[in-house]
C-alpha cells in the first residue's frame, strides 16, 4: 500500500510513528515517497502541506486539525493515534493504543486504517466534523487526569501525605474499570461538606473544579 | 502484636483484611481480641465503636472519620488503605497500596503501620486535623478520575468513536508520570476554544466542569 513514507517532523509523536515504520521495513524517504506524513505542530500542518508538490498521498496525524487542512491535495486522510507520547520511550509506545482515522474517500479511509494496523494501533473511523467533540473526549481525558494528579498531589503535600501514594490509586481505579466508590457513590454529603472546607482553609484555588466535578457526577 | 484480631464487618475493604489476615496466620475471632477492626460503614462506626467493651485495641478502616469516632477507648488508631476496593477481588487488592495511620499515642502510630505492614499496605503517619485535606485528595484523584472517564466516555459516544479506546490512554498518562500534553500545554487557545464550542453544542452540562479544571490547569 505505502511502501515508501516521507515522515515530516520528528517530535514525540513522529519519532515514535518513524522507528515504526523503519522497524515493519517501510522505506523513509523524502524523494517520491507513496506517503507525506505530517508530524508538524498542528499549527504548521497547512503551510507544510501547501509546499508538499502535488502526486503522493498526504496524512496528518493531528487530533485537532481538520481534513480541510491538507488543501489542495486530493489523496489524503488524517490519523490521529490517540495516546500521549514523551520523547523517554520509542515505537512500543503505540502498541495497544487506537487511532482515529478520517478521510473524504473511500480509499482514503482504507489507506489510514491499513497504515494504522502497520503501526500497531487500532483504527476507527470519524467524521471530520465530529473531530473537536472528539478531541475536547480525549483532552479531559488524558490533560485532565494530569490536572486532577496535581491538584490531589498538592493536597497531600500540604496535609503531609506522600503525594506518590496517589500513583497505585489512580492506576487501580482504571482496573477496576472506573467503578465509582467514596463519599459521592455513598450520598454521603457530610463527607463532601467537610472537603469543601478543607479546601476553602487550604487550597481555595481548588474549590471551585471541585464543586463542578461534584455537579457532574451526582 | 497482634495474634488475634475481631474484623467488624465484611463489606469491600473488611473482607479483603480479614482475607490478608487469615493468609497471614492471624486469628480472627470475636472473644477476647487483641485488636477490634471496624471495617463498617463511616456513619455506623460511633455507634459500633460505643457497644464495644473496653480492654482490647480499637481501630477503624474510614479515610474521612476521625479518630475520636473511636471514643470512649484510650487504646486507639485508625489505618486508611488508600485504595478502591471492589467485590470482585481478594485480599490482593492490598499489595502495594498506602495506608494513612493516625493515633494519639506513640504505641498506637506504631502498631498501627505494624499492622499496614503485615495487611502489604505502605504506611505514613497522617495527623488527625489534615484528615479532611488528605481525603478530599483522594477523593479528586480516584473519584473524579471516573467522572472525568464518564464525561470523555460520553463525548466519544456522541462523536461516534468507541470509548473503550480512552483506557490505554488514561494508563499511559499515568505511566509517563503525568506529564501533561496537549493543547493546555501547549497554550494552543484556538484548539481550547474548539472544544468549548463542541462541548456548548452537543454536552452543554460538561462546559462549566471543562472550564474548571482549565482554570486550574493553566
Amino acid at each position: 500500500m505505502f511502501a515508501s513514507v516521507n515522515v515530516v517532523g520528528r517530535g514525540r509523536v513522529g519519532a515514535a510513528i518513524a522507528a515504526r515504520l523503519a522497524e515493519r521495513g517501510i522505506a523513509l524517504r523524502q524523494d517520491q515517497p507513496d506517503l507525506v506524513l505530517l508530524c508538524v505542530p498542528d499549527r504548521a500542518i497547512r503551510d507544510a502541506a501547501a509546499r508538499i508538490a502535488s502526486g503522493p498521498w498526504i496524512a496528518h496525524v493531528s487530533g485537532a486539525t481538520p481534513l480541510s487542512a491538507l488543501n489542495p491535495h486530493p489523496r489524503r486522510f488524517t490519523l490521529h493515534p490517540l495516546q500521549t507520547f514523551t520523547r523517554d520511550r520509542g515505537a512500543e509506545q503505540l502498541d495497544g493504543a487506537w487511532a482515529a482515522v478520517t478521510s473524504d474517500s473511500d480509499d482514503g479511509v482504507r489507506r489510514g486504517f491499513r497504515l494504522a494496523d502497520l503501526l500497531g494501533l487500532r483504527p476507527f473511523e470519524l467524521k471530520d466534523e465530529q473531530r473537536s467533540l472528539y478531541h475536547a473526549g480525549a483532552a479531559i481525558a488524558s490533560n485532565y487526569l494530569v490536572t486532577l494528579h496535581r491538584a490531589a498531589a498538592r493536597l497531600f503535600a500540604i496535609a503531609g501525605a506522600p503525594p506518590e501514594a496517589l500513583t497505585p490509586l489512580m492506576q487501580r481505579t482504571i482496573e477496576n474499570r472506573f467503578q465509582l466508590t467514596g463519599p459521592l457513590e455513598r450520598g454521603d454529603l457530610d463527607t463532601v461538606a467537610a472537603h469543601l472546607a478543607a479546601l476553602r482553609a487550604h487550597a481555595p484555588e481548588l474549590e471551585a473544579m471541585y464543586r463542578a466535578l461534584a455537579e457532574v457526577t451526582t
